[in-house]
Parts: C-alpha cells; sequence; structure tokens
C-alpha cells in the first residue's frame, strides 16, 4: 500500500450506517496504520462512535454536515440538494485533491450522478460504466458495465474493454488480463450487429488488448476471461441473475443439511469446509462497485454490507488510488481514439 | 394424460442419441402405457435399441431414414438439406396431423428453423420465442425468450407474456400465473422505452393477465412470479450465467465436503440430504424447452440430456399437447389484438 494516502468516506449511507462504516474502518485502518481518512457526516453521531473505536480517531478527521442523501431519493432530486451533503463533500475532497479516492455506501444513482457533475469524465469517455467483482472457479473477474448506462454502441463497448482491463491489472495485479465479449454464442457470427462491430474493434492489434472474443454467460463464473465487457442492462441482468441463483442454492444446501438428525450431525462434523464454503460465498469478499471513466476514483459499497464488506471495499479504493489505473487508461483511451472514431461518433448528449 | 395421444420422436440428434432417447423413452412409455410413439431415424440402428428395451417396441412406429442433421450445421445449412432428414419427419408429422407433438434432442437452430418452415406462425404471432423452465425458491417459473430472437419490441414482448401465461398454465396446472417483465429495477421509472411501453400495455385490464410489473434478476430465482418475459438476448444471458454460477456453487461444495476426514465423513453421514440436494440441482427435472407461437408442439431436449432429462422433456411434450394450451393463446392474441396493433405495425420481415 502506498503511503500518506488520504480517503475521503462518506458516512451516513448505507443501512446500517454509520455504525458499521466506522467498524469497517476501524478494520481496515488497523492494517493500513499510514492512511488518513477524511469522515463526512453528522459529527455528533460520528464522535462517540470514534471514540468507541480502538486507535482509529488520530488517523480521522471529521467534516460535519447535516445534509445527507436518503436511500430512496432519485438521481435528479438528490442532485438537487446535493451541494453540502456528506455524499458531496465526500466526492470534492477527491476533486480538489485532499484525497486519493472517495467512498460510500449510500444511494447509487445519487453517487453516480453527483461523481459525474464533480469529477467529469475523463477526455475520449462518452459514458462511465460501473463495474462489479464477480468470484470465478479460478479467482476473480471484473465485469462492467453492471448498470451505469442501459445501452452502450460498439465504441462505448471498446472504451469499457480498455477501462475494465486497465482496472483489472490494478486491482487483481495480474499483467495482461484476458478480455471477453458478453453474447449468447461464441462463434464470431452470433449476437447483433453492435456486438459484432466491438469485436472487430477489439481485435485489432493496435488496441494491445488480450481480446479472447466472445463469451457466454456461463463464462463469467467459469473465469474464462479476466475481464467481462457488456452493456449495463445485461450486466446488471446477469449480476442479479447470479445472485439469486447462489441464494437458491445456498436455501437447498440448508435444508439439505438440516433434513434429520445425521444430516445435521454430519454438517457439523463437515462444518470447517461447510465456513469455508460460506467465506467464499460472502459478498463481504467481492464489495466494491467503481464508476470507471471519471477523474477521480469512487468507490461504491452495497448498501447491505457488514463491515468485512466496508473492508473489502476501502482496500479496493486504497489499490485503486495507489495504482497506475488513470495513466493507463488514458494510454489507453489515446491509443483507441482513432480506431474508434470509426464508428463512434461524438454525440451532441453529455 | 389423455389417451390416444401420439409423440413424433427424432431419433438422432443429441450427444448420445439414439441409445439415451430410447432409454428416456422406455422411462416414459412405462408410466404412459396409452401412448404412441412414431419414431424417426436409422433403422438398423434403432431394431435393435427397441427389442432391448422391454415393452417399449409395440407402442412405437420406426419411419426410417438415413439423413440426419449434425449438430454443427447451421440452420440455414440444415434447412438445405433438411427434407427426409429424421428431424423434418418427425416435424412433419405434427403438421399432418399423425401425431400431437414432436420431440428432438438435437440442434436448436435447426430445430427452430424447422419447425418455423413446417409449422408456420399462429395468427397474431410476429416471433415465436423459446422458454425455459427454471427452478425457483417456490417452485418452477417459465422464462422466455431465451434466445429465439435476440430483440423484441413491446408488441412482441406483449406477445410473449399471453403465450408464457398460457403454457406456464398448461405445465404447471396454475389457474392464473403471475407474469413479470425483467428489467433493472422494480421501479415504474426504470429500464428504457421498449420495456415501459411493454409494461404499460401489460397492465391494461383487457389483456387479463396477472401482471406484476418489473422484476429484477434475482426475483428469477426467487420465484416472485410464474412467468418471466424478457427479449432472447437477455433471456440467454440470464439462463446460462444461471447454470454457470449453479456449477461455481457445487464446485465450492464439492470442495468443502472433501477438504478432509472429518468432513468427507459428515458427507458420508448427511448424504441423504445431500443426494435430494443434488437432485434438485439436475437439470434433467427441468429438461424441455418449447418455441412458442407455432401452429404444433415441438419440444427441444438438451443434447447431453440423461435418460431422466429425456423423459422429462417427453412428458412436457404430452402435458403441453394436451392441453387447451394452443386454444388459450388464440383466444389471448385475440385479445390482444386491438392494444398491440397500436404499437406493433406489421413488418416485412418473416
Amino acid at each position: 500500500m502506498s503511503t500518506e494516502l488520504t480517503l475521503s468516506i462518506e458516512m451516513m449511507g448505507g443501512d446500517d450506517a454509520p455504525d458499521v462504516v466506522i467498524e469497517g474502518l476501524s478494520r481496515f485502518s488497523t492494517n493500513n496504520a499510514d492512511m488518513r481518512f477524511l469522515l463526512h457526516g453528522d459529527e455528533a453521531a460520528l464522535t462517540p462512535l470514534l471514540e468507541g473505536a480502538t486507535d482509529l480517531a488520530a488517523h480521522c478527521e471529521v467534516r460535519h454536515t447535516d445534509i445527507a442523501v436518503s436511500m430512496d431519493d432519485k438521481p435528479s432530486q438528490a442532485l438537487r440538494r446535493a451541494k453540502g451533503s456528506s455524499m458531496w463533500n465526500a466526492i470534492e475532497c477527491v476533486k480538489n485533491g485532499e484525497a486519493s479516492a472517495a467512498f460510500s455506501a449510500g444511494n447509487t444513482g445519487a453517487l453516480m450522478a453527483m461523481s459525474m457533475v464533480l469529477l467529469r469524465k475523463m477526455s475520449g469517455v462518452h459514458r462511465p460504466a460501473m463495474t462489479a467483482i464477480w468470484p470465478t472457479m479460478t479467482g476473480t473477474t471484473v465485469v462492467l458495465d453492471v448498470g451505469a448506462n442501459l445501452e452502450a454502441d460498439a465504441g462505448q463497448l471498446v472504451t469499457y474493454a480498455v477501462m475494465g482491463e486497465a482496472y483489472a491489472r490494478a486491482v487483481t495485479g495480474k499483467e495482461k488480463p484476458s478480455v471477453g465479449l458478453l453474447n449468447v454464442g461464441s462463434e464470431d457470427s452470433k449476437g447483433h450487429g453492435v456486438l459484432k462491430e466491438a469485436s472487430t474493434l477489439l481485435s485489432t492489434s493496435d488496441l494491445d488488448l488480450n481480446y479472447r472474443g466472445f463469451i457466454e454467460g456461463n463464462d463469467i463464473s467459469a473465469g474464462t476471461v479476466d475481464v467481462v465487457v457488456t452493456d449495463g442492462f445485461s450486466g446488471n441482468i446477469a449480476l442479479k441473475t447470479a445472485e439469486g441463483t447462489a441464494r437458491l442454492v445456498a436455501s437447498y444446501l440448508r435444508e439439505a443439511l438440516t433434513v434429520g438428525p445425521r444430516a445435521k450431525l454430519g454438517a457439523l462434523m463437515a462444518s470447517k469446509g461447510l465456513r469455508q464454503l460460506r467465506d467464499k460465498m460472502n459478498p463481504s469478499n467481492v464489495n466494491g462497485g467503481v464508476l470507471l471513466g471519471l477523474n477521480g476514483v469512487v468507490v461504491k459499497s452495497h448498501g447491505g454490507a457488514d463491515a468485512a464488506g466496508i473492508e473489502t471495499a476501502l482496500k479496493l479504493a486504497a489499490d485503486l488510488a495507489a495504482s497506475q489505473y488513470k495513466e493507463e487508461v488514458a494510454a489507453g483511451l489515446a491509443r483507441i481514439g482513432d480506431v474508434v472514431a470509426i464508428v463512434d461518433k461524438p454525440k451532441a448528449s453529455a
């Protein structure tokens, strides 16, 4: 971990904020004693929590605000009363250079909207994309976009690929992460025109990507590639469908291991392995989404994350802030400039 | 089960055909002694298999052909040499009334193409849709389209809903199956224009549907609704992503239960429950896709299905053939005629 890194933390968003955020921060700080944290939120609520957390207060500076964005606010509503809120202030510290990355477990739509307004898009990015880290047979895979934009044209998908590849390198340490494009079949002839066009662009050697072509839904969990590129609609459906399926299988398993006294005893004997299984399936291990393509790092935690999940997302924020991610994306975007310009005429829309 | 039903079986398609098809047919026939089967394929291969199967031959009539569609043929290739193939002949028997439903474990694209050519679309259907039966927390859910068409406009989604509802009633016996539209959020404001338009149409009381609005990916496995409507691209991604996730969790579980001698012993003690778990996760239980919207029933089995899976798909074919499915869809399409006409101008394409 790089030294002297400062993270800007939005304390009031999430199901169990601010208590669980302090708890996660405390865990993270214990293993990263050289970091500083700017805490944005209600001082009256935060101060006693900080005093109760061992060795944390010395690394923190509370920036008080009464204003907090509600979890139910629509992005447009949130934006109207954004200024001075804990979320706004947290992101603003990244903009003005006081912090290297921002964190929030609050309202996703509001966070994306404020991040766009405050940090602006990187030059060459038409639409930022939201990432998810996905557990697989071989480790983890980065999937993007999981819901920032419903649709994506070929040029946008290529931009997602370049950003996702640099992001995967920053968070997994792999030298040359492999990239796949999500489709309904792996043959070149499959899928609609936008996908075929994007695939042709991604195959050009000028981009210098480790591009593996089309992949299918089952390839995500199989870990066939390190980065799965898709539009935000399909990505969101895939992510939530996987969550639902994992929950279903877990409920089948609970049933199987409580079906009678022998099963219960067996589960007790196998408890070590089953604990490992539960750890592997714990969403806390892969918590943290990043809106890629902005001039600054903002990490979104799941609103229902526990302290371990908050810690994971904070680690992601720190890793990304300390990495060469932004420089690599900028270089990648410069490389694709000519390639993408062919198909992605700049539009009037933001 | 209705009496005197005849099923038309394509014997040569699938990974282990014709052996496994005979095996599945034999299991099915044992429990449905009043049914007749027309077997399409290579007589020299089929006759000895039939002689080896107890009590099956008497219910079967072999229709010989040398021609079989390869699993790798593209639909266009398959169509060119389709006539006289086991697949073509199997479907033709439904067309000319000799059989009530056709079955195949062969090439999906070829089966869809031949079914469209031979059986034609029902009046009011612009695009047929492929179904999948999905295991859920509460039983099973029908998902369509899982890949017949990559895109769907609002009128097509409404047609899928009407066909899917009638299909769910036929295969689950529920009086008034609930219907949901797959989206990235459950709020009315979510999703792109086509989905909002379809949702508005589905909400009109004229359609007489038990429509529950938008659902998300995790709602599929949760069993929130009985019928999940989506375009073929998203449906295919959801289905394959769920398969991949189930496979991942199963591999985690295998690892957890073999991590050491205590875990192995525990697994042995819990074997009854774990066997139930394996049964629940066995894809054979939900085998069988149907291309809805044609003048005739054609059931597609997974190419890698075992005998139990073939039996499940044959039961689906028989249930559907014996049901009022076709009449109900026709009535539903008539009801929606006016509603859909507003948005779904008939196109020149097939």
